[in-house]
């Protein structure tokens, strides 16, 4: 058990109690930013003339050995076992005031905002590979004909493309709100200290500059008080966990042979250990299922913060865990997706299974309308009658012939309609209706490559977009590096800054 | 039982079916978007020509009317009542060709998107008065000490006003999500049909323009099948009300007489049926309660989306429900509590109960840092055995003589320290401590008079842009009406556009 | 406003104040317990001789006459509602004395499960009617055959009486559940008063029998503190209305003609008022997002009770419009529920589509084992690579010859096999499969009949005792009504019991 | 990746799938389970003569060897695991044969039973040790005067024995609910096979005896398909979190020094790295988070079972881990909050802050009833119009005199009322208070001792009866394992049965 925060206040702690309170288990993926955030403290508290430059220089010298952390129970939680493995190393009067000026409260809001912007940057990347593969497997499918569904009820014809193109618009607003998050995220609680800053005199826009962040958090009681980025971000993982469980519903119900209209490829299924015949969707089933663990999560979050006073409350440290958890469980449902999109076997032909379901009702009524003026919602009661007696007789629109057509139009609306078999026959052909469904937003192919080009563009540019955060990121690590080493090494940094211009 | 769809495919539905399904209870509320939207697309219909001027006048005369909506459950919903009363007024002829070129699957997507976005402007409007509640009360606050906790246990003194800008500013972030959230509801799904838009020349963009919309939902099968507009308002919503709670649950706590840091106004408060003396903060507790009501309604919305198949299912219309409900809970909320917080007695003298709870005690540690070069880590332990002797003997920091303090040293670390009694004196008044923490975002009064400032601007141009909101609206719902009320008259309106420039 | 508890400790509540807090609409539904609980209390303060038999008499008069009820939010609540109606009426010499030893802590608590007990009443006959539906419908179906899927992909036949069967056990489970949720209802918090009993001398076991309880809520902070009766009451519909949605599922893609497995009548159907075609399944769709509310209404519950201090927190109020609405949802889908299902029609000719879909799979696999030796995770394979060259050359079960079986196992484990084509025959056959399943539990027509008369002897067991409690329910209101009667006229009733025997 | 389900019907999986499909990580804790399931369903198929004896005997051998079980990525889950260690020892000719009419669908529904059965007496044995340390500790503070509190204000005195046993009768209903859930639980799926049993003349109720179970889930589509006995599971976890929460709550408030009513040992509680005086209550905290853990399990569970369609779909294998983490999370509360619980120290001494915070008023207005003949609504008014008017000149009710009640009866409702100075003296006394409140359930120190003894003997009853479920299992799988070992060594095990006579 740590003592390092003991024999003053508090006598030692029970075993069973650190082991039950201890975060230690989450915050090994935090040791590298805590690490860097004591770095850039300790360079700021240079800076500043807090202490004194050959302390710095120490600490920074045993911040970049190798640290032996003591991640078990034995330490209550990483910011301890980093100070600890310092203390050990340099000593006390040393050690001793790396922990000047700051809090376990603020520098674990930190790290987290630190380990989480570069999972939102992962997350973006893998949205956009995501993207990129519906893209690609749309290309090749601007023709390919599929019967859609509303209600799962068959009603009309539109194109693969065009339905992976409705699963790439919903993946673009999860990235803008990933793309907002991370705004959020990326600012600065340090110097908050435990809720109130300090009386030394700390930058605290130093530290987030020497991190890489945007700005600060700025209320030093929000600060340290407030997981609503945590929140946030859990709640746009729901939402993309929604959207990818409801492509998961589509290839669950689509490769049902029932509805055959798409096929896993076998390397992508599984079978049973009792029926043979069996091939089993678990991908989707899995990605579907993980949809409702996210939203779990972010009960879990949401009902933990809810109700919390203001400040730090250790109920916070059982929010982090559902964060990872929801990470990493969208990055993997995406990921794999990306895998799987491109490999679909989609089942083209349409035309008999069309016919039979009827999907090309709306557009006869339509050419009732448009060449034979009958009012829509007449024409909408006379097909609905055709429909219903071609069922009834085990029929399919093949036998839509103008006497019958005729006679429906009598008996149900006492209308007389004469309708060209011609009119008829191209009414119900899905390829015809597909393509004379061209307005912006429409299935026809010609539309359907407008909307493709001018997404793969943006797509583009939105790859470029997180580049550039990753990048921005990435140099601001290499100059706290740069800067941390100068000054371990006893020099002077270029970029480094002081209190007061005399040097 | 509504017919208007009936007697073709289907034959008549069961009362308790009817009734059952009917969401014409939640629908009232988007009449009078459904009216707009059919004036729209009537409007676009006769611009694009596929309907007679003549036949587009008389249709919108009768939607100027005072229509006789049947809002019980003997219409499906507030689509069919609408049409079926213009049915009524013009007859199947010219009224059955309103519903040309669309459907309710995209219809009721507009409808929802327009008073949605009415109600985020509302919400927009009540943040910032909330906002201005707290920046008021703040700004007489800004000398008023306070004692702030961590896990519930006295931190650190700082000011009300320190405190209620960390409320403001986790409110700024509540404000920034509702906004980035308009830009997303704000999209027309008109033209979208029932998943495929249509055969039909129409013009998605014109109906869009003339509905106020800022673009499209562009894709077909999304416009109908996405609701990520309703989960991620509630996402927000649910966020503002942990927000909200929080304050709540502070507001409970600190009029807790034990604590006794504010006092709700009588008026805002109750006793109890049998307990004379009590004085119970019951607007708090609701708002706290209500903050797990918005919980559920996203719980219920995401949960019945996930695994959803693509395009429209009737599970939607479930999901509205729970949409209003959140907006109306948070909405009041933020006007209760708006009203409440300027309200608020402060409890401001602090100095003999932060003595008892130690609070300076941080500050005392500094001070041997600072002053009497104890490392920070050693400072903290002797400091926390200090408290530990002092709470022992049921003492207070008044008795924290440079004696005491030096055998503590002596006993914890074996330190030699003297400490001059104007030091421990100077490091243990709350009112020194809090004007020495005056780094950015510290609760010293002049560091918050800079954020206060900075923040009223902020306000003043976040209401100014809600506002623009607004306006944009109103404008465009005004050209809806003049174009239509032109047309309607005979008239080609002056910004009426047509397909051909023949006219 | 009431003013009955104000102008003491508090002076006068805001409008908008009282209307934020006011339960008063959830209330009225409280209104009758409320009522029977004062008839209750007033008789027992009278027989504890706490009160004069006069004055019990003048307020029984009053609670038995129409009281003028101001159901808004002028009053607080429904408690405070019913006290002043009273007041009014005798004046507050005697009707002051009607809240002697209670408080709305335990009003409250008292008229939330008596109302509840009466709604569990109520479901658990829905429950009962819709395992009679289940049953009776079975009934019809014990010989016509469907096929049942896994992860949506077809795998055994089975009968419709047996998967109807597999609903009636599960609902079955939903009972048992409500049944003893009813037992932790029916308990009698009142005379806890606000949280610590009263010293006044009252009999709680009188009050409780009075009013139909079958016990005490003993401890008194438990008594108005606890609303775990809430949650679980809830926790047990929301595990109900999954069953339903599953059910739901099961209809709405069973209903899809890509299935078409089973058909919804006309009048329970909707069509699109687009396409003429559709006949949409409205009822299970909504029966399915509704599971979704009502966990929804778990969620708002469980997390407002979460981590609340001990005794009465205004937040309860909260809680208890979650409950109502999970009650009403749940118990209006069992009932529509039972009005759709006896009107299904089913699709029974399965044999084409079982060939096709090689359901026989596993028990041609069986039949290696049983009558050629093979071991059966061998025969597993060579019939699954047999299922595979079937689809490959997109042919069927009927053309599973001994030649291509033979030929299979050779090459799939080199295995020599020579089958005979009646044993194929026999194996491939839905009928013989379903029939020769006759296990426990199983399938088979005859072992379907003995399951079905054995769940019909358990449903009129189930009836009669839910009768049963209400029953017992009537039997004390009609005490209680009597013996206030008796007293109103200033007789001694005949099952009075007096504190003293000297009466 | 394992192959022996693979090579027929389906070629190999790619290994990016196999792991994000593979469900063996949780399916460690299964192992036992389905050895102990496959040595019970090997004994049936022998005794029902579907293998030979000599094979039985053989896989029962390597069934009581060590398995080499790959329990990674490579095998899809613990049950392939298991018939590949068998199949690899003893060879396809006998191994092939153990997966004889059964499937991974019932064996997974059965493993899973065999291992919650015994994690539910695990829990019922954590409450009931969890009720033991309120019992004892409740026994040592039936004096021990603490004030409680409603809406978080003073409300009334009790003793600390009563609020402990408040706490007692919550847990004792979650006991009850874990009890009828395990009723639910221990039922056997086995031979339910994929969801149509099997055409093999298989014992489903020998294979339920030798594994312990009470009886069969009957219907093998619901015994495969059915996951509500998680959902219950969970759902009653969630009650008992929250129950634990509010206790967590309870303690957290208390141990603030502004309430001082309890405090927790130093080895329960940490202290901040930055303020030396804290001494944060940590466990609780973590207690009142973790309670949100279980709920999002809950909703996590349930939303991922909403419309499933029937029988077994993979989302299953996603609710199962939910399950798990909510046993671990509440068995660990429950251990670590019996080992906290007898450790509090509580501050006993409240009669000055009784007196400060008015709490007597209750009994004040009941002793002017009583004592005086005020109708209990004006003596509520008198009251509270004196503690207002105490408060507002910064006094107690010590000042509470005879003159003072005289002329507040006065002015607030023109009555003359004249007391004695005795009367309020014991009107005001806690204790004398808390002595008078002995009904049934109230917190007099007789009351609570007589409530204290029948909770003891109530405990001990449940203690056995759980240790009795325990015994059942143990002796069950004695039975099991030495039936098994007989036959393996090819005796005839006495308790051995036959399908004919014969033998």
């Amino acid at each position: 058990m740590s003592e390092t925060l003991r024999g003053g206040r508090l006598s030692s702690k029970r075993d069973d109690v650190a082991e039950f309170t201890s975060s230690i288990k989450d915050d090994a993926r935090l040791a590298d930013a805590v690490i860097d955030i004591n770095k850039a403290h300790v360079i700021m508290l240079m800076e500043q003339e807090i202490i004194k430059p050959q302390d710095a220089a120490k600490l920074l010298q045993t911040l970049f050995a190798k640290l032996d952390l003591k991640m078990d129970s034995s330490s209550e939680d990483v910011h301890m076992a980093v100070e600890e493995a310092v203390l050990q190393q340099v000593g006390p009067e040393v050690g001793g005031n790396m922990h000047i000026a700051k809090s376990r409260n603020d520098q674990v809001a930190t790290a987290l905002r630190m380990d989480l912007r570069k999972q939102l940057i992962n997350l973006m990347f893998s949205v956009v590979t995501m993207e990129q593969a519906l893209a690609e497997t749309a290309e090749k499918h601007v023709e390919t004909l599929i019967l859609e569904y509303t209600h799962l009820q068959p009603a009309q014809p539109v194109t693969f493309a065009h339905y992976l193109l409705s699963r790439f618009d919903a993946l673009e607003r999860d990235l803008q709100r990933l793309q907002s998050t991370y705004v959020r995220v990326n600012l600065s609680p340090m110097g908050a200290g435990a809720l109130a800053t300090t009386s030394f005199p700390i930058s605290r826009e130093r530290v987030a500059e020497l991190l890489g962040f945007d700005g600060l958090v700025e209320n030093s009681i929000d600060a340290v008080g407030s997981r609503d980025f945590i929140l946030e971000t859990i709640a746009a993982l729901t939402l993309t966990a929604v959207n990818l469980s409801q492509l998961a519903e589509d290839l669950i119900v689509w490769s049902s042979p029932d509805f055959g209209v798409v096929e896993l490829r076998d390397d992508f299924a599984s079978t049973s250990s009792m029926m043979p015949q069996k091939k089993n969707p678990e991908v989707p089933e899995i990605i579907r299922a993980r949809a409702s663990h996210v939203l779990g999560d972010f009960v879990a979050a949401a009902a933990a913060m809810k109700g919390m006073p203001s400040t730090y409350n250790l109920d916070f440290q059982e929010v982090t865990s559902k964060l990872w958890e929801a990470v990493e469980n969208v990055n993997s449902s995406l990921k794999i997706l990306a895998e799987l999109i491109p490999n679909l076997k989609v089942q083209s032909d349409v035309a008999e299974k069309g016919l039979k379901s009827f999907v090309a009702a709306t557009e006869l009524a339509n050419t009732l309308v448009r060449k034979y003026h009958v009012p829509f919602r007449s024409a909408h009661k006379i097909v609905g009658a055709l429909v219903k007696t071609l069922i009834e007789s085990k029929r399919t629109f093949k036998d839509a012939t103008p006497e019958l057509l005729q006679k429906t139009a009598k008996d149900t609306l006492n209308i007389a309609l004469t309708v060209k078999a011609d009119d008829i026959a191209e009414a119900i052909d899905p390829k015809k209706i597909v393509e004379s469904h061209n307005v912006t937003g429409g299935p026809a192919p010609a539309t359907v490559k407008k909307a493709l080009a001018s997404r793969k563009k943006h797509m583009a540019q939105a790859k470029s977009n997180v580049t550039e955060l990753e990048k921005k990121l990435d140099e601001a690590k290499k100059r706290l590096e740069s800067t941390a080493r100068s000054i371990s090494e006893g020099k002077i940094p270029e970029n480094g800054r002081f209190k007061n211009s005399k040097r």
